[in-house]
């Protein structure tokens, strides 16, 4: 275990998968793995890109990770999208394209599932984000799917969110985004060379301008990421963004936020855990009647079961 | 309060609203109140209607009342979606249609909230119709809209599920849906004198076939919500799945479900507020820096603080 741990911080990417693997499967070492490696985490630069299927955030993903590698960053890729080419769910032109990457050394991709169908990001994926920026990644992207929590769990864990956002959704999807408005750092208006590119762009900026002032005003980036345009100018506002964090108090305010929202999960997974066994032993069938046949409630079932747990009876 | 209760238990609409009231600002009374309610509740049929906004779920709710009052059965209403006219965020005219039931004293009306902007349903939506079946309405409709979590949740409260589905919805739309097609008891087409109704019925029957074989196969009604067409077919589908439920071993599986999943519930929300309580003690900004810092891992902060929550230290 020991010997996996450094082999993983020195950067070799099947510890590092074994690692997430562990975390992925709670393995009963996971606990102590993850106090190994939290030493030397917290110097990436988690980047979310989150946005609806079909607004081709997986080949924005893929220009932007050969741009990146360009300025000499090594990255890493978690996919939280089932329908991601880098999950594999995707067609063989996606994937061949992906695999240039993935045979590559400085880039490490791992896809990972979310917590049931619409529910958000797991509890692996920030351990799994958190492995990657303690094994020396620059840069650590997750792709999740623009559907439900995920895409608002993002915040949690990002630094810089990155929404993805296309001409020609309807209007039912801007409806739905409205959500998530708030949490997005950078907009991007893929496929622009597209017919109302310029009204989304257009109505993004209205949406903003109702928001209450904050001290970083999200810009809007046009991409043609199938032709690699406008990519240049995405990691220029990326990396801007990470100046600012830095330069301002807004970047303490998240860090502290994101470290509370740690705790909170990682009490609440260790109190459902005991929960769920001291709940194990008492459930019974007679106990299941006497509940359907309103014999007794279950505030009732569930007091004398805390008082049991936390030791007050 | 007792006096409340017994009000409420007596069918006064007033009462009622009162009582929910509690159990959605958390009164220090709500769980008392719940105490005394639960021995009246479990006689109700409780009905989730869930679709996509668009998909005119608030005009067939507003029919099946009309449907259900004809048949003599006294309702009530519970509508967590924030769109619906149900919950006053319509047009003027959806709102008017809407009151006609609701100045009716054999219908009670109430919205209530999600759990966040895409989170499924609070407890206090549990809770609420719980109330409502221990208050003597025969029947407890619970409109979620068709987007994240809710209508997941949605199974864990109710004993049928209707899933309302239109026409032209465009195929994003249909993935997003697959993860409830499991779920659904029985699918209608509203709208289906619209253009590819046919083809949407055809494309749930060949995904029902897909899924392992079951006791109930769910049917597929098709309506007209607007000319009221189609409303007496769902309601006999209604009633026969909630006689499916009494014969068979599915109803007392899905009460027994419920139950542990109440339970559960009620659970997690206790040791959320005890883990929260010592949370807040324990949160000061020392120990965010030194969390910041990598002097601490949260884990271990999560450990210590469990041990004592639980008198282990």
């Amino acid at each position: 275990m020991e010997k996996l741990v450094e082999k993983a911080l020195e950067g070799d990417p099947r510890s590092m998968a074994r690692l997430i693997s562990m975390v992925e499967s709670e393995s009963p070492f996971a606990e102590n793995l993850m106090k190994a490696v939290y030493p030397y985490s917290g110097k990436a630069h988690i980047i979310g890109v989150t946005g609806s299927p079909g607004s081709g955030k997986s080949t924005l993903l893929d220009k932007l990770i050969g741009e990146l590698k360009k300025k000499g960053k090594t990255v890493g890729v978690i996919a939280v999208d089932p329908s991601s080419p880098f999950s594999g769910g995707a067609v063989l032109g996606d994937r061949l394209r992906m695999q240039g990457h993935s045979l590559d050394r400085d880039v490490f991709i791992r896809s990972m599932g979310t917590r049931g169908s619409l529910g958000g990001l797991s509890r692996a994926t920030y351990e799994a984000a958190l492995i990657l920026d303690a094994c020396g990644k620059d840069v650590v992207l997750i792709e999740t799917v623009g559907v439900g929590q995920s895409e608002i769990d993002i915040v949690k864990i990002a630094d810089t969110v990155c929404l993805v956002l296309v001409p020609g959704m309807g209007d039912d999807i801007q409806v739905m985004k409205a959500g998530i408005m708030e949490i997005a750092d950078i907009f991007v208006v893929n496929k622009s060379d597209k017919e109302g590119a310029e009204r989304v762009a257009t109505e993004v900026n209205m949406m903003l301008d109702l928001l209450p002032d904050r001290t970083w005003r999200p810009p809007v980036v046009s991409t043609v990421a199938e032709r690699g345009e406008g990519i240049d100018a995405l990691c220029g506002k990326i990396e801007e963004h990470r100046n600012h964090l830095k330069e301002t108090d807004e970047g303490r305010k998240r860090k502290y936020y994101r470290l509370e929202v740690e705790v909170e999960e990682i009490l609440s997974r260790e109190i459902a855990r005991i929960v769920e066994r001291a709940w194990e032993e008492e459930r019974t069938t007679e106990l299941l009647e006497k509940l359907a046949d309103r014999k007794i409630d279950p505030y009732t079932v569930a007091g004398s079961l805390i008082d049991r747990v936390l030791g007050r009876d």
